[in-house]
C-alpha cells in the first residue's frame, strides 16, 4: 500500500459563519501588530495597538508535500474591520517560484484582491461570493476585506513547490490600497510605493 | 503592460440549477456513444444507445498556458442516470504527467471519485455539497453520479502542465465499479480489470 501521504482523501468546507474546515494542519492567525509598516495611518495604527491586538485574519491549511505536481489547499478568513480608513487586508506575498500561480473561490463576505508584478504593473479585482478569481504566475496577491460587518471568506488553491515572499510587500506595501471613502471602497495609490528600479 | 494572458482574472460559479460559469473557452459534451465498452452490462449499452444518445456528462474550463506553475479550472456536470445498474460517470483518466495531482470541490448532487495507481492502489471517496477531494499525484480519476434526479457537480482546478490519459482506463475501465444494489450505491470489483503486470 502507498504511504499515507499519497493517499485520495476528502475534506468538507463547514457551512457555518466562519466556514472554516473540518481538517486542516497549519493554522496561522495575524494580529495588528504583525503588520507593522503596512497601513498609511501610523498614528492610527498605533494608537488601535495600545488599546488591541486584533486578530485581524487567519488561515487554515491542509499541507502537502512542497513540489511541483502537488497542490496546497484552504480557507482564508479576513476580518471586518479598518485602520484608519484602510480596511483589514491579509500582508500579502509573491510566491517564491515567482512562476506559479493560485486560485481564490470567494465562499462569503465582500472585498477585493489587489495584486502587482515585480515589473510594477497592478490590478485590483472584486470578490464576492460565487466569484473565482486567478492570480497568473508572477503576481503578488493581498486580500482586503470592505465589508462592514462580515468575514472576507475564501478556498484557495496553489502549487505545493510555490512558497511564499512577504519580504518584498513588508518593505513598502503594495502600489495600490484600498481605503474607505464615505462609506465606500476607493482604490488609492500608496504613496510609500516605488518602481523596482528607484528602490535598487 | 503584460499580455491578456498573463493577467489576473476573475469569473464566477453562477449559482443555477446547473452551476455553470459565466466565463468558459472550453466546453466538453460526452455522450453515451463515447462510453463504448466501459459498462459492464454490454446489453443493456446497446440497447440504450439504439433509443438514444444522451449526454453524460460535460465539462466547461478556463484555458490556460499548458505549463507547470499554471492551474487549469472548471466545473464538471455529471447528469442522474444508468446503464443498466452501473451509474452515469465520466471517461475518466490518469494526467499525463503523472506527477500532477487534482483538487474537485463538490458544490451539488451526490456521488463518489474512483480512483487507482498505476500499480494497482485504489480508492473510492464520497461527494456532497462542501466536500473538498485531493487527488494525489499518480491516482487517475473517474466521478460518478449516484443520484436519482440531481446533477453531480464540482469545480475542479489542477497543474497546467497534466495533461490527460484517456487510453490507459479506455482499454479496461477502473479496477473498482459502482452499482446500484437495491437502490443504493455499491462498491464492487471491475470483473474485466486486470493487474498491470498481467496486461504486459
Amino acid at each position: 500500500m502507498p504511504s499515507e501521504t499519497t493517499l485520495p482523501f476528502t475534506f468538507n468546507i463547514v457551512p457555518s459563519l466562519e466556514s472554516i474546515l473540518d481538517k486542516y494542519d497549519n493554522h496561522i492567525a495575524r494580529n495588528l501588530s504583525a503588520m507593522k509598516g503596512q497601513y498609511q495611518d501610523r498614528a492610527a495604527y498605533e494608537a488601535k495597538l495600545t488599546e488591541d491586538d486584533p486578530v485581524l485574519y487567519e488561515v487554515y491549511e491542509v499541507s502537502r508535500p512542497p513540489v511541483a505536481g502537488e497542490l496546497l489547499m484552504g480557507i482564508s478568513i479576513v476580518r471586518p474591520g479598518k485602520v484608519g480608513n484602510e480596511y483589514y487586508m491579509t500582508k500579502g506575498h509573491f510566491h517564491t517560484v515567482l512562476e506559479t500561480s493560485e486560485m481564490y473561490y470567494c465562499l462569503r463576505g465582500a472585498g477585493f484582491m489587489v495584486m502587482e508584478t515585480p515589473e510594477g504593473d497592478w490590478a485590483v479585482e472584486a470578490l464576492k461570493p460565487g466569484t473565482v478569481l486567478y492570480v497568473p504566475p508572477r503576481w503578488a496577491h493581498r486580500s482586503v476585506n470592505t465589508g462592514d460587518q462580515e468575514n472576507l471568506v475564501t478556498f484557495f488553491t496553489y502549487p505545493g513547490n510555490a512558497g511564499h515572499d512577504y519580504g518584498t510587500i513588508e518593505r513598502q506595501g503594495f502600489r495600490k490600497i484600498v481605503m474607505d471613502h464615505q462609506g465606500n471602497p476607493e482604490i488609492a495609490d500608496n504613496p510609500r510605493w516605488m518602481p523596482a528600479d528607484v528602490r535598487r
